[in-house]
């Protein structure tokens, strides 16, 4: 697991010194793109594709933003806070969107339902990152 | 030019009525993520590169918004607005951020001299699109 | 247009001494890109979604691959013949899939028309980078 | 950890008959993508990064392949088997000269070792995936 938490550590301006809120956002960004890059592909093959449209929709903008997110977030050369803060609130407003949207097809597709999963846990760590870049001090 | 006009005005929930300040925006996001990848290899490749660390941190935090701005933009399927304005608000932030330390070594570099103008533009067309979906009315 | 050229021009290691198929390449892969993605999405709304899957999967595909490849090819900073080539190799046969499953659908819908021309286009452009970056003679 | 292997169980066409060789492959592309943007950012901080160039813009380039390789692997809908086996292929590529640049500088910068340790075992993944969906019947 701890992936991106052992990577950053060996980052010269880091030595060890991690945020970890900020490092738990991004690891949940990676991890939530992949869900919705695959529940957008599992929504595309089911018979009733018709009534995912909004919900492949939302998976995209969701999978797009959290890998953006994954990436600025990623970034510890020089200083960036303020728009790492823009891109993590950005971020949780896609995945909470695509929640809301996956959990009305949760009962009838797994993938949904994992999916809203993801989407929720994404959306508050990306809120709580945002928080934790502007208030280095409470982090 | 209105490459992306011609094809989001093909959309069966568009049919030609398009939003062209959205439009111009998407089309500035692509463009301006396109300047950013090429002037951090370009500023890699200076000799000067250990003054050129934050540039090129902020082209390609600036290259990750301006591609997930320009994919979230182009969407018209369902509806997304509040996702769209967050994904405009941070991409401009990164525009303005990279726009800035472009200009710092604009004298130098013709690569950040034509990215700060690229990055300028850009934040612009994204401020504007964000208003633009908030307030349908005034688009 | 020439956008990237101008960009890559003023690349340290170039000086204004650009391979011309390769950056014609790259245009067309980041326009592609931005094609395929908006294809995608077009094919999502329409009423026959269900008889679209294929195509939206390929557009998808192509997407990713195209964005992936005009970024591959951008970079000017020390070498990378190889991957260039098996990237453009790769972008080559995802658009020529692309575009021959747009093509089954270019006369009912005109996103998909357009978006097959440009898989053919961005295709030759590829599979001519591909050459050129292995035999820099004839390039 | 099997995050993706849980997700495309789920897929309509999959129904639990999930490819092994290749969602181990989309595991460690994703994984790869961000250990390589990881190590990019933080040679970008180190002192000596002027001898570090070549290393991030493999890093750049390793970092796109995987993160498209990883989206085009990931699909099940349709099928798309030469754009896959081309796609890991290129992947392979990039992932093998990563490695190598990355392990010059191992010895010294503790995130290159930990990148050509995780290039090495995507490259190694990304054979084996191409292989598996060029012969499925040996998969």
């Amino acid at each position: 697991m701890h992936h991106m938490r052992e990577m950053i550590a060996t980052h010269p301006s880091v030595q060890g010194n991690t945020n970890d809120v900020l490092i738990s956002c991004i690891e949940e960004c990676y991890s939530c793109a992949q869900t919705c890059i695959s529940c957008a592909d599992a929504c595309l093959a089911e018979e009733m594709v018709e009534q995912l449209r909004q919900c492949i929709r939302l998976n995209l903008d969701c999978a797009d933003l959290c890998l953006a997110a994954g990436s600025v977030g990623t970034r510890r050369t020089g200083s960036n806070e303020e728009i790492i803060a823009a891109t993590m609130r950005a971020c949780a407003a896609a995945c909470q969107a695509c929640a809301e949207e996956c959990e009305r097809h949760a009962s009838k597709h797994e993938h949904c339902r994992i999916c809203a999963e993801h989407c929720r846990r994404c959306a508050k760590a990306c809120n709580e990152a945002a928080d934790s870049v502007r208030n280095p001090v409470a982090a």
